[in-house]
């Protein structure tokens, strides 16, 4: 059928390219952001979808140094016991870089607000919602991101208790994000962990069932 | 600082547009979807983020009517304990409407995988993000279909453990989302719990803080 609401090719075709072209990134230049792009890509977050419309998302933006470091160090704390846990791919996982928080032109928190307990619509039986719509937003971000040439990490290698202290966060708020944000020399053309030989990718095609799971979809 | 990799004016336009135009949608019109745009759709997807590159996300594509149905009569159910848990919103809950099951060209649902916890990469404290990567996963499928010219509403009212059943899920599989996609006749110009009275949107500036919680970003 025609489809008045159909963005036109090239527009289509820019989405499809942010999609395919943001990548999880580590590797930063340490050149500042436009602050009129940072504001954007806040807009672009904002405007995501939200269970209810509660809109659980606060962002912080850290520009103080000693909090910076501070960050650095409880990843560099937590990535010593993923690679404990992790038993004997712990020595692998220990050359990999996963975080880019020094170098990055700027460093945000994403994090579920506090008071979350009355927004019912849509939650009663899934809570965890309210985390979905910050990933939507962080998503969002993130696209906006890469459209705007700048790379993105998505950093989740921290205690949250101790990083909710550092950031004065309430009873109640959660941080679920380290945001590494900046310019990058290039972007990797494939997913780090790929290139590194951490893990492969699996085909769509086993990820997508018809009616029943396990049941393929041609 | 000059940034090649940046997008065109145009291609970033592209993006902001599909962002901004998104909307949660509930109305449909019965056209089916092309199953070639359809795959497109399923490919930005697949293309997104996720925690230690495990790619979560599972969708299954509902064509059987029967199923179309009982998935009804459960976000039904759901609908009315939710009114109930509301209190004195539940009747005006209850006018709102809330999904579009039985309109939509296509029924969805995504879901979380079973056999997550081997995943340890970035969950170790934070085991929630496989859950993140699941809702960008979504957020993508959303923008594209915005651009397809297609909406897309996401329907979280029903009982996860009678709709894993339905759908024959394994143990430790977790449906996450109903989603109804399709034709429609015009897009929400605002979100449309926003139009109907039930929430208003909070300002970007009031969750956006400077290096620690509450404390504003200029």
């Amino acid at each position: 059928m025609s489809n008045d609401h159909r963005y036109s090719e090239a527009e289509r075709a820019a989405i499809y390219r942010a999609i395919a072209e943001r990548r999880d990134m580590r590797h930063f230049l340490e050149d500042p952001v436009d602050p009129a792009v940072l504001k954007h890509l806040f807009v672009a977050a904002h405007q995501a979808p939200s269970v209810g419309l509660m809109q659980p998302w606060r962002f912080i933006r850290i520009t103080d140094t000693k909090r910076r470091s501070a960050m650095a160090k409880l990843v560099d704390e937590e990535r010593k016991r993923t690679a404990d846990a992790l038993g004997e791919r712990g020595e692998t996982f220990m050359r990999l870089k996963v975080e880019g928080i020094r170098q990055c032109g700027e460093l945000l928190v994403a994090a579920l607000s506090d008071d979350r307990e009355k927004h019912i619509f849509g939650r009663r039986t899934l809570p965890e919602m309210d985390l979905a719509s910050v990933a939507c937003a962080i998503q969002n971000l993130w696209l906006a991101a890469r459209a705007e040439g700048l790379g993105m990490g998505w950093v989740s290698l921290f205690d949250p208790k101790a990083l909710a202290e550092l950031l004065a966060m309430p009873d109640g708020s959660r941080p679920l994000a380290i945001l590494c944000l900046g310019h990058v020399a290039k972007f990797y053309p494939a997913p780090m962990l790929v290139q590194e030989g951490w893990t492969e990718e699996q085909p769509l095609q086993e990820l997508l069932f018809h009616n029943t799971w396990g049941n393929a979809e041609e």
